[in-house]
């Protein structure tokens, strides 16, 4: 038997994205956003998203060189300037029932030498003129998913040893595993892998837990209160809109909301985390009551202080989610320094915004208030906690703990 | 005494179109737009317009390989679908005053293969959409300059006999040479040269001829009526908001508005011309009383049928553009198949809308049309006539003949 060649394997992936991805109906239209260096896969997703019959396409190309270059040489009246229209084309898209879907691949360390409060201070200022975008991204008012394509520069990130074409050589045969794109079919196989999810969010939803109490190897020792009413998600989703969807290719967690007020103890980070350009290593983070009182990082520091100063909800938890150590991510033994792969591949907490789609009812600011979750930051950013040693046990309203992962597997039957 | 590096080069050019091309004020803001292949000049300018004091860059890549596939895989209705809100974020920098870098470059034969029906329908439907902003631009309403960069397949087309990687090479050393980045102080020589064109426009204007006749040997036998009041422009134009830009690095024409009933004769092609993904070759056209009534060309007929059956306009002249035969463009040999260079290499007209900038007090389209121009017209097409056996002759009001041209070359006493 031979292996699809490359091409083939590409095609394959960008059918994966429309079909399994955003599940693009005819008649559909959808936006895809890629770095400059991703245009062979983003055309290919035009012509997937055209041969499935698509009434328009819009494909937005970004260069995070460009922000590189503001912090190096802009002013500062520049670094910290939005266009009073900046996100309205975006809205437009969203009020129009544009589909979404974005990839990823930029250099995880492009920012490292940039000065983290240019970088924080235009951060900011994007989140909140996106913030109508993203608060509609999150209660998934459409559907949506996000793929990645590796540039040269974050292969040779991710694989520093190799050449940089056997780096992005590489990095694709993770990538193309760990999205199934390598399999015969891979829109069967993602409907099977989609369903066990399925299964056990059932389960979990079931529980309705107080909290879950997770502790690991290298210190993590947290009590993660959950919201009210709290729902588990994991794989596919209905958007608003009523298209079943799957955001993240891959996606192996089940994830739902904390209650903002009832985290306690110690989070020790497993592996590196990549956000604004900087790699940030080695966090240990204390909560009391909710809220972030004490962190570190050996690296990148400043930049996880910048996020953290954003507003208040970014000192909360607004996202837990359970991932097996044997997921196919963690199998694959890369780290890949981007949070679409690293997140599936460990358990992890988020600081910031919760999902309104993580607690029944949560859909008002109000309503998901009242439920405990967090919902208001204009950050979400992942980090990830889970090893091969760690246990979760749930806790229900009446204090008794149920064991769910041992030694970082499930130990939760799914029948 | 050594060459500068390419590195040294690019980033000299990247300053040429930031400081020559749209004269960036400091706290101006700038759009940079370009394929994505154009990546690492697009940075380059972002930097400098940034050193230059930018309150704000915006970059927009653009992709005709997208258009490719919408023209193959695409449904009719996506073919001429294009969103209420197409233009509103160009309008929006339009009136934020944002001036405007085109970096251009594509594949000249990339749509070839294309149904000419449905590129022209698009190619409408577009046209249509941004009549706003190529109104704009037309009337010089903010600063605005174009330049290039030879992506792969375009230095294929122009040198076939070459390498890939030689063929770039190639490609890059004719456009530093005719944008003069390879001259140690490349603004002072565009500084020297937009002097000389300003010396022709001023001669060419205190003389306001009735009409030029152009003749060359490969049969152009055409009488071009001039608009009452026309104006001659070339090289550097002052912007409606104030700021003197150079709109085409290179550029050696200059360029007034024909008088849209008065052009009689043959027009042949000495070039080909690249419109629409497509080279067309071989033009040959009749006019009578200003009205192209006869035309053919050898390839790319269809186009060029498209192009003509846009509205009436496009059967008529809105521009006669006078270019020695031994301007820099001609002297490198090369066939560029890109209208910015080969335009710049001999005299050429222009089927469609003229520029409202040529017709003095023609700033409305009433009194541009009362003026002879060619004002209504949703395209404006340049095409090659001149050759090195090209004779011109400015007829007076009264009936004389001067000469300005003979042998391709200007006759003219520069002072």
């Amino acid at each position: 038997m031979t292996q699809p060649n490359f091409d083939t394997l590409l095609a394959r992936y960008a059918d994966l994205l429309v079909h399994t991805g955003v599940n693009l109906q005819a008649g559909g239209k959808v936006r895809v956003s890629a770095p400059v260096e991703a245009a062979p896969l983003a055309r290919l997703v035009a012509r997937a998203a055209y041969r499935a019959g698509a009434a328009d396409v819009r494909v937005v190309y970004e260069d995070a060189h460009l922000a590189l270059a503001l912090y190096e040489d802009g002013q500062d009246e520049a670094v910290s300037f939005v266009p009073e229209w900046f996100s309205r084309e975006r809205e437009a898209m969203m009020d129009d029932g544009y589909a979404s879907i974005a990839i990823v691949g930029e250099d995880p360390g492009l920012l490292a030498g940039a000065d983290p409060a240019r970088v924080g201070a235009r951060s900011k200022a994007l989140a909140q003129a996106l913030r109508p975008v993203s608060e509609a991204a999150a209660s998934f008012r459409i559907n949506w998913t996000v793929g990645a394509v590796p540039t040269p520069a974050w292969a040779a990130r991710v694989f520093p040893e190799l050449s940089p074409e056997e780096a992005v050589a590489r990095l694709w045969t993770d990538i193309f595993t760990v999205t199934r794109a390598d399999q015969p079919d891979p829109v069967a196989a993602w409907a099977a892998h989609t369903e066990r999810l399925a299964r056990l969010t059932d389960l979990l939803n079931a529980r309705q837990y107080a909290a879950l109490h997770i502790r690991s190897e290298l210190g993590t020792d947290l009590t993660v209160g959950l919201a009210d009413h709290h729902v588990w998600q994991g794989g596919a989703e209905t958007a608003q809109n009523g298209v079943r969807a799957v955001p993240n290719l891959p996606t192996d967690e089940v994830f739902t909301a904390p209650h903002r007020e009832r985290v306690d103890g110690w989070a020790v980070a497993s592996k590196p985390l990549s956000a604004r350009g900087q790699v940030i290593e080695g966090i240990r983070m204390r909560f009391e009551g909710g809220r972030a009182v004490e962190f570190s990082a050996r690296q990148g520091e400043d930049t996880l202080r910048q996020l953290m100063a954003t507003d208040e909800g970014a000192l909360r938890l607004g996202e837990v989610a359970l991932v097996p150590a044997s997921a196919p991510v963690a199998r694959t033994g890369t780290l890949f320094l981007n949070t679409l792969f690293d997140e599936n591949a460990a358990s992890h907490i988020a600081l910031g915004r919760c999902y309104p789609t993580n607690v029944q009812g949560g859909q008002t600011p109000e309503t998901l208030r009242a439920a405990g979750g967090n919902a208001d930051s204009l950050i979400h950013v992942d980090w990830m906690i889970g090893t091969a040693q760690t246990d979760v046990d749930g806790i229900t309203a009446s204090g008794e703990r149920e064991a769910l992962m041992r030694g970082g597997e499930w130990v939760l039957a799914l029948d």
